[in-house]
């Protein structure tokens, strides 16, 4: 509390990001969805190459060639493509423009039940009405349940955090026509994670209420360089420039657009690591099941388990922490009965099977 | 007008900022106050240096090196120092957090009649009542017109924009001290270019309602890597950091974080470009009152300059333009009789001077 903070700041619960040990602390960090990969090795040639002097000048923001590299990848036109300064703030952008009709504060945003933890703290900062829609079993989105239910519009983390599920895009196709005058938000943070991969960007031709939410940090290794981006129709890229234009003109910079654009056009580079990724998932699935550990199929960079039976999740997040495996845990609800796990290298996640094989023993025989 | 966006994006009048020519078009570029020398050379030997792998995790927002580097050059503890994505995002987020006092919107924000364009668009973004205070002769502020105004906060450039005038420290504690419970922003993107330089951090341990804001972007000559701050006491630093939190926990790359750091500590390349900047801007006076332009004493790496009588500022920029020479220009209230000519080289302000020679004499002549 402070005088000086005006109410919403007093009253704020601002989002709590996972836990950054400090440079130099031996541990593996499998709670913030970092890739366990460095950026594509062209990132290095890019950035010996950069001219410091560029420096001196504003960035371009609406045109470029971080949203050119992103439209080519994705097949669409340059003013489809919106970027910012990573997509926790496009997200923020969207809440701002898309969310609250004509005035009329009454209606809601939907979003799942459990789903991206920042979405809560966006409707707040912004007094937008929030209505959020159970899960069903096992975390199944069920897209019927967004069909008829009165909104401002509608956010979905596909596929879902913490859950690791996915929706298809026959879903997501059902979701934005039978909600024609809302704006519905993809959040595809993890989508190139998806085995096999499809985004809501094939749909765009169809729904100009369609908004698709990308990031280069989990997928690209690029967490530390801050760029997220948006695709969809003009009209709602247009929307989102003039959030941005009331708020900070220039929200990425000159070397974080180079970078990005450059990791952006190594295709090649980003298939080896999503393939290795995946791998690596299919992997950790199986010895954590072996474990007596039960899960959802996990189209994400992390996978959402439940500890075999008699052993509490907080109890296993908190050895795994004390043998330096940080894990995320949300002690919240039904969550509290899982354990969010990002996958990391093979070395990496073969540490963790042995350090919960060792943990549940223990909690068994006590 | 969009039926998806909201009421307030439908009714936004968004920032405008100077225009970006493209690059390779040969243009003397000095309508967006950019510093026409490039960044300290030992910011290219940390981009030499730079691991790209950290890349992959997320950066350190509240502590790390550039927190520190400016903490230290400012003799201020790190809990004092908020990073924000440049001065913008800063000042947004100072709009936000600060200005409304216990859910009172009656109140208005006070800033001075003519100044930064972006306060009045953060103002209508967050629904925040203004308040402009008219200035005295010759754009000169006077302290003692923020005393007995009730007010929710208060928002000044200083030095000014585009006025490029500068006040006291003196005043400034004047109207600390006669808003106890408002929060005052003084906005110091120009501090350094002043002469002497004075900052109001000096007036920290005095004021805790006291918000210094400062960029990179000018005296560094880092306009496009979006690096702003502010300084000041804990308990505000802290309101800043719920609001980001509130928004994007992440603001800063790691990239940039780097290389502000560098740039900042290297004081030696700072003083030389100052000085050097500090000398063109004497010569660019001088040379522009020889052909009959007024302008008040400039504290601001540019000059706000009324043409001879007789040359309408509008067509002088229209002219200067059609030479390759872009000046910033306001077609509003008393600024349309008045350019603001960002200082660049020696050579620059020649070519400026030469044009300007020229093309009073056309119109002079016709």
């Amino acid at each position: 509390m402070s005088k000086y903070w005006n109410k919403k700041i007093n009253e704020a619960e601002p989002y709590v990001a996972g836990e950054q040990p400090k440079a130099g602390v031996k541990i593996i960090k499998l709670n913030t969805n970092e890739n366990p990969y460095a950026p594509s090795p062209k990132v290095a040639e890019s950035l010996a190459q950069f001219d410091i002097s560029e420096l001196r000048l504003y960035p371009n923001t609406d045109g470029g060639e971080l949203v050119q590299a992103i439209a080519d990848r994705e097949g669409v036109k340059p003013t489809q493509v919106f970027c910012g300064n990573g997509s926790d703030e496009v997200l923020a952008l969207c809440f701002q423009a898309f969310f609250e009709k004509e005035g009329n504060t009454d209606l809601p945003v939907l979003t799942p039940e459990f789903s991206y933890s920042f979405y809560p703290v966006y409707e707040s900062f912004y007094d937008i009405r929030a209505k959020k829609i159970p899960l069903r079993e096992d975390f199944r989105l069920d897209a019927s349940d967004y069909a008829g239910v009165p909104n401002c519009g509608i956010a979905i983390a596909n596929p879902n955090a913490p859950t690791s599920r996915a929706i298809s895009l026959d879903d997501i196709a059902f979701i934005c026509k039978s909600n024609p005058d809302s704006v519905v938000i993809i959040d595809e943070a993890y989508a190139y994670f998806a085995e096999p991969y499809e985004t809501a960007v094939s749909l765009l031709p169809e729904f100009p209420n369609l908004c698709v939410v990308r990031t280069t940090s989990k997928s690209y290794s690029l967490a530390g360089l801050r760029i997220g981006y948006a695709i969809a129709s003009e009209e709602l890229i247009e929307g989102l420039k003039r959030a941005r234009d009331s708020f900070n003109s220039y929200p990425t910079d000159r070397l974080a657009q180079k970078i990005a654009a450059v990791a952006i056009r190594d295709e090649e580079y980003h298939k080896k690591c999503r393939e290795r990724l995946i791998a690596t998932r299919k992997y950790t699935e199986d010895a954590l099941r072996a474990l007596g550990f039960t899960m959802p199929e996990s189209a994400a960079n992390f996978v959402f388990a439940k500890p075999p039976k008699g052993v509490p999740a907080g109890l296993l997040y908190k050895k795994l922490r004390e043998k330096g495996i940080l894990v995320r845990y949300f002690d919240k609800d039904v969550l509290r009965d899982y354990l969010r796990i990002t996958i990391g290298t093979d070395e990496e996640m073969r540490a963790l099977a042995e350090a919960c094989t060792e943990e549940i023993k223990n909690v068994q025989n006590s």
